[in-house]
């Protein structure tokens, strides 16, 4: 795209109310734009990045068999009451609303209640199960304390998935395939190695549940990690465990502050024996179903990803989730750019070219260090004497010149 | 996708609370889930069409030059009281909400002042325009008649969009670019002949706006056609019209029932006033900036589409929104039938297969019909016995053998 049609612009300086840093360094570089707090909207830069981090989610979950649905935000109390999930003293993040006809409703802020309704007209059989179901959809979440840019929101999207069963064991090996294609979503984002399993209090259907913990210093979990096992344990649950590795044992954990980027859960019967969701076994017998559940909110990966990959300039995207690949930067060179513009969109990379006019080279330079595309091409009088276009990633200090000719290789070697 | 693998079920029968034909049809083949009146669930076939309709919608507005973002749904007051559409006398759909902190919130019925809000930040001068950025996020609107299916909904999403101009004739050029989207659009998805421009009334800025009308009984318009030039008239100017065709002045219009499928409106400066959105000319004058707007509900498309085409057995997709491209059914022949499945697949064709063992033929041709993929390829003993594989469109009645070397060459054709 060009940035002379992109049109947000860049701002020098944050807004004074926005105290985290993902916020800033997002709103600064024309990402994101604060409504409320906790509440941000998307802007077309912003928009390309959170679809990436979606889309790659969406291919991991996918890949362990779940079905993507789509439900819906506004919600019928009758059915939260059965499980004893509607008052606010139960549940104390819910946005209510009325109905112009008559009757209060609720903005989800989660699923299982509707989706357990939804499985009831097709789950009766054992022949039925197993079964996961997932959405990227809308949570609305009645946060008193939403300051932390996009780690910390009042309406975020979560892929949500729940999943179904017979038995517990089927449980536990779909429960593993889910653990491990959170593993890849998180390396195939560029956070795998500040992320780790985290176990934390499992309620009453299972000793642990696990997290996802990455850290940073925005975070505002406390986790205790073993570096031999890689593994973590939440604060909440390391006297339990006696501050010990519950993998190897081990003692003398490390302890550091993270945000937690997913979870999952096993919910065992909870919402099915309120919810009446049985199946039939091969008896003849009905069982309340087995369930789990798995979320995991892009929104807040965008944050994190922003909070461990800055500098003092901007952000420095991964190149999985980057708005674009290629930054290509004109300095009075828009013939010949428009040419490398033209050659990289056909062969289907991905490049924001900063063909504007009357905007100083330092100028051009600060935004495209603030916005933090992976590959910075600049074409200008000097590049070109020196023989080509000069390239930079943005992860580090040192250029290069080469031929135009060896652009496309280079870039897509 | 394997239907042995899907999680929904056909039902014979619709809730008896659902009056309208296209909410029948797909709560009956498992496309969608009502949640209440007004509201409904997208499931895992129902979000497949769901899909098409918006990306074709996102390919045309696209190519009109327009950006892609996403805007939230809590809305703040401040912001609402300043256009005077705020108060509940004003505009009459507001789902209301309170924030835990203290204050009130809205759930957005449509976006034009938190969008010119963030353009504040964007254009200030002449050579920032035009701009025009569009959205595909979800409505809240608190209808007291919500009865007909997926036509008229109290949550949905809509592919909002905003034009910001220099002046009138700008507005003019681009207003006619995305009238001409729009006709593509329709013609993409299916409906185009069924659709037709329609003058309605225009408001302050304008003589006319335009509706984008499609003709189905479960519409709740009235339009007067003019054969001869493909237009229509709102029955709400007709009588400022007499009754005659806008274009070529023709009387005896043809009178019909109809869905508005989009929008198109020239706003004027009626939100950069009350918003003050200005921007510099180029002798330094101050202007408020000129603005349209254009509307389209992917939601109500699908519900008309499923109006126009069913027959008594089911739903009759239209290709480029049609869930799977082909249904191949196996009666007893799965090793045959798994290596078509393997087959299209591979070769892009989107199939789903029916590999249901302990299901009649006669049930898997019901819930064929039913779901209303557009090819339908049975693979049993007495294909095989004839020479290979039947084909028959789900639109036509004739059905013809042919042998699996040549199914691929017929479905790519």
């Amino acid at each position: 795209m060009k940035q002379s049609k992109l049109f947000t612009k860049t701002q020098r300086e944050a807004p004074k109310d926005e105290v985290s840093l993902n916020a800033q360094l997002l709103i600064r570089a024309g990402y994101i734009e604060k409504e409320m707090s906790g509440v941000y909207s998307f802007l077309p830069l912003g928009l390309r990045v959170f679809k990436k981090i979606q889309d790659i989610i969406r291919e991991e979950i996918n890949s362990t068999g779940s079905q993507e649905m789509f439900m819906t935000s506004l919600q019928n109390p009758e059915l939260w009451k059965k499980t004893n999930r509607w008052d606010d003293e139960v549940v104390d993040v819910w946005f209510k609303t009325e109905l112009k006809n008559g009757g209060e409703l609720g903005l989800a802020a989660t699923h299982e209640e509707p989706l357990v309704n939804i499985m009831k007209k097709h789950i009766s059989s054992y022949k039925d199960l197993p079964v996961s179901a997932y959405q990227l959809q809308t949570k609305f979440r009645n946060e008193t304390r939403a300051k932390s840019g996009l780690m910390r929101l009042r309406e975020f999207i979560m892929k949500d998935q729940y999943s179904f069963h017979t038995d517990q064991n089927d449980l536990d090996n779909y429960y593993e395939i889910v653990k491990d294609a959170y593993i890849r979503i998180y390396e195939h984002l560029g956070i795998g190695e500040h992320t780790f399993v985290t176990y934390a209090s499992g309620g009453m259907f299972s000793k642990y549940s696990h997290e996802f913990q990455t850290l940073t210093q925005a975070g505002e979990d406390l986790i205790y990690i073993c570096d031999k096992c890689k593994v973590a344990i939440n604060k909440e649950i390391i006297e339990d465990l006696k501050h010990k590795c519950p993998v190897c044992d081990a003692s003398g954990l490390r302890e550091d502050k993270a945000v937690e980027v997913g979870n999952i859960f096993k919910l065992g019967t909870k919402f099915s024996q309120a919810l009446d969701l049985v199946f039939t076994d091969q008896e003849g017998n009905n069982h309340p179903v087995i369930m789990g559940c798995y979320g995991i909110g892009p929104q807040r990966l965008m944050g994190t990803i922003c909070e461990i990959y800055n500098d003092e300039k901007g952000i420095i995207w991964p190149e999985a989730v980057a708005p674009f690949k290629v930054h290509l930067i004109s300095l009075g060179k828009n013939d010949e750019a428009e040419k490398i513009y033209q050659e990289l969109q056909k062969n289907n990379i991905e490049v924001l070219y900063d063909d504007r006019e009357e905007i100083t080279a330092g100028e051009k330079f600060a935004d495209a260090d603030l916005i933090g595309v992976p590959f910075r091409v600049i074409i200008s009088g000097k590049s070109l004497e020196k023989g080509g276009v000069e390239v930079k990633k943005r992860s580090e200090k040192e250029s290069k010149v080469m031929a135009v000719s060896e652009l496309l290789g280079f870039l897509t070697k």
